[in-house]
């Protein structure tokens, strides 16, 4: 059961409005990456966990800190929007002037078309759920697979492409408002990559799970002589050069193996004549 | 520019056909995990690699490989579809027996109840590009950011996903020649969590990337005092007991505290009134 | 910003696993008029809120009761799944029996179809943020207008069609776990249909808003002769019994009528011919 | 069945082409809240109608009155397209001041990205069924249950925020055709809002449903100590001043009731360790 | 603006309900050749065209048609979902023997599970607009690009497509009602792929348009020398006995040419380095 | 199984960066007619195919040349997006006075605003699996039916919609390194246009399929009464114009016929009472 309170978890506010930037924005909230996307994937997770209590609890923190995340880029958002030149204007000189520049188009209609018109025509000037360009957030998004070491590599993924792209809007930005709660969250992301990694580790040390994940797959169910095996699919040899091509593999099971002119070990395909009902095409 | 080879990379083919089985071998080609998802996360992060040309290199070798495996996949759901029960026929005794013990349902309808639907009517016993419960795959599945650290957790992420997937369908078969295909998948898949965590460190130990991803994003710049701090959003707190909670972070550049009882730093968020000709309420 | 506590709001466990009744469930997580959907909602419609603080205190209050919904049914779904038969075993004599009645599908593949395949391949048997056909929950589900009686509206609808879908789900069960956490849901849900339909009465009575939504917008702009008319796109009229066809309009602005034969009251679309470089055919 | 008339329902031209005002105007087509949704909405809720005939009969009518509101709108958008500039011209000296001025970009790419590129690549300068930021509509928009009640108010909220969007869209635009034209539709929605809200008068006045929707389910099978409760899920009881805080509830069948301090009623979950040959994470 | 009357085209009702066949019927409402897509393809192809009058009533007929299609298949549906087993009953004694049987699984969950769940959930035993496997339907699927000739050749694809689904759907089904109405839409089919067939010719005739789409633009400006040769890309030739590897080409402007053995003309793609404050991998 | 070389199949670089643009051609990767649809497309009709050897061998063929034509355009995508201007900088005079032009906006945030800004944000100046507007590619894109004539006309659609769009975006481009890329692959699409002609030829006259697709199913069973007749559905007969309306049918098997007032053949839909556990409204 959960509970709000009412202040923001950190927040400066935007000094000027920008809606075109305000667009930008939705990426945090519903894409791919955005918080709607760690918030879900961190609590499906720990509501559907069957392991040590501890990673529940984790997760169900951490999930419900990510709520108050969405909270503080909608209210950004709003901020940003603020006066957007959204309306019908009596055309004053300078448009004239710009009008006549930009081939008769009004100048108002060029910001419009910048910014998410959704978020004038369906929101009136709020946050909505969806990305930069307006793809809403979805649940193909959220990962919660109930193997932990899988789960924990896709929150390391989740945080890392987030903070990543928290960066990026950072610095297309010049608003310190904008940019000091931007700085908030990038450090709470590099809270959650530290996070991860220390969770990986916690939970690789406690014996229950290690690479190759699912761990507990018996191995010598898997075809292994090709478990170790680089397949160089293409002309040339660069490949051949990293980590992966040579030595020890990384759990410690095997030596890499690189082959340069890798061949087919099946047969060529063979599809029985079509069923006549379903008139398809035969032979 | 690509060339295909007319064999299969590995494929035994199964002993007897299984149209619900056939449905949820889809999860591996059209799923989230699904061999569409790294085929075309490998070669659009290899198309836009601006790095050292042995990642370039290898991320379309492995792409390569990949498209390879939709290929057996699809071949497998065709066999596995064969003489699927789709066209209505005389009612036999058996059927007869069936029907009354399900209330009079045809016994062949439950069995098209559970296959799905669409290898009938839409592919004629083919495999499509669709998940297992026939969601189309999309192209949001794919991550290619230009940033190779954060997309190389991405592919550690997805084989780890991928190959728990396989694994279960393999647990959910007890077909020979599906084993024993799967069998070879799961391998490859062992080898790429190798390969990815071999890239990892072949990437962090060049120097070029680290943790917290973006690396080169100057750490002066986001709010130092909230980078390693673990806030415990609810009662209890056995989620101090992780690695996560105490000790160096694991980037070396920290150490992690924990937060039990942690107060929001924000104020309260106030909106600016409505813009009166979009006709919001205020106050 | 938020906070969680251990204990469900409320819970009866399920008395017996049922994995086909469980992902009908899914419908209520992520469904159109699922809990997610009402979470967002509310805490959108909140967020955004730009009018009296009472309202936006009260959308946040019962869009923070929602994600506690969600918790109760992902914990119902994983009770639900437990010791599904989803991996192969050695066929018994009961299956034997079975298939051969069914016309040699093993039974457990039945079982299988039966289910949403993506409870075991991908959850791993825990609840997915998807509806009761595995189609994701998405963004575009969330309606938050910054107009408030238009919201409420829409409030309104969400738990009327949420708690007919609940009773449903009700009637389908006979398991009185089941039964007994539906009938607290189904509670909240009649709760939640007065909440919207006060709401609506509260801000109706405050004269901030009222019938046509949005009243602001100066009705002499509109074609007011057309703003009362039902026109009858049909053969017979069996339409003209109903009250939209006469007396005085709802908002009591105007007098119902009724066109029992109505004709176009515009022209022949005509276009101009296409724009030679995109190729297009003219006349 | 059903029949056209070539003549439009309403219409005025546009008086001249504004290419990023026709990607709005999408948002009244495609849209959550456009066009094609109430026609969809209202045909199959009339298809799908187990009722009195006379809900039937205008459920067919209005749904087929929306086909035309399509077509109008879909002709706005063709005359609003015209002339778009997106073929590359020779450079003039006004397009080499902008360019001057705009940093190098062609002022003419401005508008094109300030456009929607379908409405030149894919449509030829024509409408699409999409929204304002090229979101395809789709079929979960539409709400069809078999319960009016529940129904109609789901059409009274679809007109709501209909007729909040096709006045916000008369608001950004001062060209006296499209307004025109948009006054008529906003016409048609100020009749249908009434409509559904007559209809729903009509619907509980006959008896057939009343509050709270299903109303024929017995409500003695719910939690009914809950079904009146205001749970206060936030600190800070702003709350507390609505009309759904205290008195008796809309349906006349109780009273509110303010839990100022809610605490769960459930106990914690505790999930079954994980099927061993799924490959979850146990304890 | 349109009309409807309360006939349907054509019907005859199913002899017995069959929520499973139901669940498959509608593929042929919402599925990607579903009578939805036809009949927005064939309205916007219609309100969009800027050609011959001919052409637009035409189109407008058959668009106009095909609303009437949905209306007959959303009837069937209603039909074949009548006493859907859809709520919780008594235990019988035939449960009693299938539900042992089938390891404890009530065989009425089997044909729930068997069914579209949301035919009960969300549509109270109604259409929806959805297909075989719930996945909605959605406005990608609609052609409209402005060029009549690419046009006509997606609509005859759509009926191609439509014909074989609504041919398998009636060798999936035994009840004469069923066939019946289903024998007539299959008609309709065989009319509109004539239809088109008719089209292309009556436009290629024209001289307005023909191979390749779009024929005004200069062929000049394409690299003709590969306008007319198959790239061989896979080992093995049998793709040289094909209409396609020899002899003029089908528009009558040049000669199939085969090239067995075809290497890339292209550069080795090479990419600047990333830009620095977006922080990818560099060299 | 696929190969890699590492030349591109042709390319000519741009001669300068456009990041509008950029947003464009991903119509060409991502769009509904774009190369992952014709990729996937032949790839699972070959894969898929059940009928002679050289149409398989040929699908694969012109399957795997498509890989290819992603890798140009995502090549060319990438060097469109060289020097975005996507971060802030210190103010110039130029912005200065442009700014102020425009109303106070910087013009920098215009050019963010006409870029898709997932391009700096999501891929860091690469290309991405989505379209012009962002919306992902998605599998309901592709379709492999298992009956080559409807496959095959669907290639001919695609090609003809394919080449329609690369044909308009070459003129909206300038760009002579632009240009000369896309005069390649419009030069591919003449020949896939003229390629799927002569495989409807080469299948016809082999006698394996003919129209009405699917041509094995007996015609005896369709109520051919209707199978060549055109029913007017909308007041006027400009359509009894074209080749449609009368002489031969396009199959030789029958003769058009023009219906100028057609009426309904079928009853008025009668829906039985509703489920009552369901909670419909009936009558």
């Amino acid at each position: 059961m959960f509970y709000h309170k009412k202040h923001l978890q950190y927040y400066t506010r935007p000094q000027k409005p920008n809606p075109v930037y305000a667009k930008n924005v939705q990426e945090l909230i519903g894409g791919v990456f955005g918080e709607m996307t760690v918030m879900m994937q961190y609590l499906f997770q720990g509501w559907n966990c069957r392991g040590p209590a501890k990673y529940r609890d984790m997760l169900l923190d951490v999930g419900t800190e990510e709520i108050g995340h969405i909270e503080i880029l909608a209210t950004m958002i709003a901020h940003l929007l603020d006066n957007a030149p959204v309306a019908a204007q009596e055309e004053g000189v300078q448009d004239a002037i710009v009008g006549a520049v930009m081939g008769g188009q009004d100048p108002r209609d060029i910001i419009m078309g910048a910014m998410n018109p959704q978020h004038a025509i369906m929101t009136g000037l709020g946050a909505s759920a969806s990305d930069s360009v307006g793809y809403p957030w979805n649940g193909r998004f959220v990962t919660s697979s109930g193997n932990l070491l899988a789960d924990f590599r896709s929150n390391l993924h989740a945080e890392s492409q987030g903070r990543l792209q928290a960066v990026r809007l950072y610095e297309m930005s010049d608003d310190p408002g904008v940019r000091d709660t931007l700085s908030f969250l990038i450090a709470r992301d590099t809270m959650h990559q530290n996070l991860w990694l220390a969770a990986i580790e916690d939970l690789e040390s406690s014996g229950k799970e290690t690479t190759p994940v699912p761990s507990a797959f018996p191995q010598n169910l898997e075809k292994t002589e090709h478990s170790y095996q680089f397949w160089n699919h293409s002309e040339g040899e660069q490949s051949a050069e990293g980590r992966w091509a040579k030595g020890k593999s990384m759990d410690g099971k095997g030596e890499f193996e690189y082959l340069a002119n890798p061949q087919p070990l099946g047969p060529e395909p063979e599809l029985p004549p079509p069923y006549p009902k379903l008139y398809g095409t035969g032979k």
